[in-house]
């Protein structure tokens, strides 16, 4: 039998980047992917999001393999959200300080970069690979190439292979195996705001465009070629504005007149595109242990969100950066003590950010059209400026820092709690700049030595 | 291709028992068990855990279908919990009203009777059929036999198949199927006390025993041949007294002398039984939905709890009752309607025991060594006794009512809250007798008015 050193499932963009920082430090590094090796058009097989965020920890991990400069072109800063309201008239909300920006770039383009990446530092590569079998006590893994099978040893299988990862499934028969899948109420559908007819970007490309519609939303993301990848999420049954409810094409144009209208304007396929795309559902997966014996899980297939922090690809990153700070402290002659100190530092981490991604889609589709929102918003900048290592607002925290999500998360709850209090204040409106800020980060340090 | 009117997956206690239901209706039946026809000792296959508890759900479902007399003579009625203190002191806490018992009965012997029933009413029996794979949208299922390989197609597949269920395994797979497994930090080992010398039983057989440790228990359980099944529950690691640290003679002999000395009196084969006998998990499982096609899931396959409510079969017994009764409604037509209503009438009231059932465990180890508990439940007592229509306890809700689960618990609640408010009272040892009785029945009337 064939015997890997490292055999990787899953040539996504987790795992074509952490092929790379293990093949760099001169290990034998082999990825089986179960797609053909058409490596720009992944996604669409999968009927994936074609759009991601790309944010300071998916950077920092690209950075220290020296990946950074090579993605900065094909991704387009977005300072700050565009609230879109029914009338058309929009309010934009910055993310963060004036610099800081999340980066909307192609799944697509940017797998592919990641693959040739690892082609080229020497990664082997074998697609039209499909993982039939892992057998953890020997650590290997049955594949079916085509019509023919085969059976691969590895010291070590790391489970790269996304929310229905196949090293989960056979984790998953363990004894103690914990494990949670749930799908949320809402479905989405990718729609396309093309260029104009010059050639021009139809909105401002520098803003990710939001419609909050309460328990409903439409968003969109800029593209390099001055298209929009919109996303629409709706309930997949159940209320007014659902999918089960929308079916012809007067049903489409309906909605999106009465809802989107000046988005509607803007999106000449729409019906075609509407009826011919998939609607995907919104998965959350949780599961612990993430190692048996010599395997680990990475990434979505440990710890798959929703994707309204635009975290996923960014954490599953940081995923890699963080097992690999572990490897140049501990070695790589010691997996087990790697894996084993990999999975109980970043379990909580990722249980953080996976709840903060439920959390937020009720921000994104709703607390945003509130004024109240937008001010607290405010205020919750306005205390940064004046303190800023005190007062770091949750989605800077989250978004613009490396601190451990877990932390984030917790101190992000104070916070809240104190603003809470403070926008209870019927007279918050006029009185905001007036408030004692020195006050509220009293309030807050005496909320943390509890 | 064959082809069956009803399948079932798995000749377990549930499965058994929903065959002869649905062949009493004049329908064809088969069922598909993966162990050999050795339908005394399947649990030993299995490491499961050989005595059940009877009770009132599990009763009715057996007296609809006529086989209340045939079981009966293999139980042993256990009027309350015997509980064992350190120093070998009992004190006797009854379940309910004099003549409320749950039974003790051996799995074994109790899943022969009900195969036994099936294969005399015309149920078709296919053992040692492995389920390799189900296609949910074809309704066929793939078995193994030996070497053969089989497929069946039918239509209306029934998962019985347990808490590792082959059917729910492909439902997984299934675009919107929520699903949760969670092991708790507790496993357990079955210990034996015999009949002793002169083939009685060493303790009174009347009651469940329990030694109630705080972060761990001994429970026994009797048997028609005079010896006890006993169960200890202990953290797998962590702790002081963990199975992780009790290896040798030393330890265990340590641990009983320790914590369990009256009924280490009793057993002869502990060291030999303890190093023997397997560690098993516990785990808790919810998914829905239930249905997929024309598929239903059923029992432990669709919500297998842990069994400190001794509530499982019951449960699963309840839900065939539960389901023949919406068949007697519906008919045998409309299996697509009959299964969409069970899963959505069912769900909430085994999501309802699932969380009792963990919530017992701390009640069984830790709460029942209180003497104020004991105090609680006397109090309780006295007000069903005054008010047997108003105030159940929620113990005799679940076991010897067919109250909805998710009823007795809501009201459970409500009533916890109030004895909470009672207990806390510094001077209730003296003056419980003297409490305002029917002042408390309209504190839960006005709870329940909220």
């Amino acid at each position: 039998m064939k015997k890997n050193e490292i055999s990787i499932l899953g040539a996504g963009l987790i795992g074509s980047l952490l092929s790379i920082y293990l093949k760099k430090r001169g290990l034998d590094v082999t990825i089986y992917e179960k797609r053909a090796d058409n490596r720009k058009t992944f996604y669409k097989e999968e009927g994936r999001s074609i759009n991601m965020a790309l944010s300071d920890r998916g950077w920092k991990a690209l950075e220290k393999i020296g990946l950074k400069e090579k993605v900065m072109p094909l991704a387009i800063p977005m300072y700050g959200r565009k609230v879109h309201d029914e009338h058309g008239n929009t309010t934009f909300i910055p993310y963060g300080k004036d610099n800081q920006a999340i980066y909307s770039i192609s799944r697509g383009n940017f797998n592919r970069i990641l693959i040739d990446e690892a082609e080229k530092v020497g990664v082997k590569l074998e697609f039209s690979h499909k993982c039939e079998d892992v057998n953890l006590q020997k650590s290997s893994i049955k594949f079916l190439n085509g019509e023919s099978k085969q059976e691969v040893e590895s010291e070590v299988i790391i489970g790269s292979d996304g929310a229905y990862s196949s090293l989960r499934m056979a984790m998953q028969k363990q004894v103690r195996f914990n494990y949670l899948q749930e799908y949320i109420s809402h479905g989405y559908k990718e729609l396309t705001i093309p260029a104009t007819a010059n050639g021009e970007f139809a909105m401002d490309p520098n803003a990710l465009h939001i419609w909050p519609r309460g328990k409903f939303m439409l968003i969109a993301l800029p593209n390099p070629d001055k298209s929009f990848t919109c996303t629409l999420f709706l309930p997949f049954e159940g209320t007014k504005v659902c999918f089960d409810k929308i079916n012809d094409k007067k049903d489409i144009e309906g909605v999106f007149r009465t809802y989107f209208d000046d988005a509607f304007q803007l999106m000449p396929n729409l019906v075609n595109e509407f009826q011919n795309n998939p609607t995907s559902a919104l998965i959350n997966i949780e599961c612990y242990p993430w190692v048996q014996n010599k395997a680990l899980l990475i990434g979505d297939a440990s710890h798959a969100m929703v994707p309204f922090y635009g975290q996923g690809m960014n954490c599953g990153f940081e995923d890699v950066f963080i097992l690999d700070s572990l490897i140049d402290k501990l070695g790589t002659n010691v997996w087990d003590l790697v894996f084993a100190k990999f999975q109980k530092i970043r379990k909580p981490d990722t249980d953080a950010i996976c709840q903060l991604a439920l959390e937020n889609f009720v921000e994104m589709r709703d607390s945003v059209a509130d004024p109240k929102f937008m001010l607290r918003k405010k205020i919750e900048a306005k205390l940064h400026d004046l303190y800023p290592k005190d007062w770091i607002p949750l989605y800077t925290m989250v978004t613009f820092s490396n601190m451990p999500y877990s932390e984030a998360l917790a101190q992000g709850k104070l916070q809240e709690k104190i603003m809470d209090r403070i926008m209870s204040n019927p007279l918050i409106t006029q009185n905001w700049d007036k408030l004692d800020y020195e006050d509220i980060i009293d309030q807050l340090d005496a909320a943390k030595a509890v």
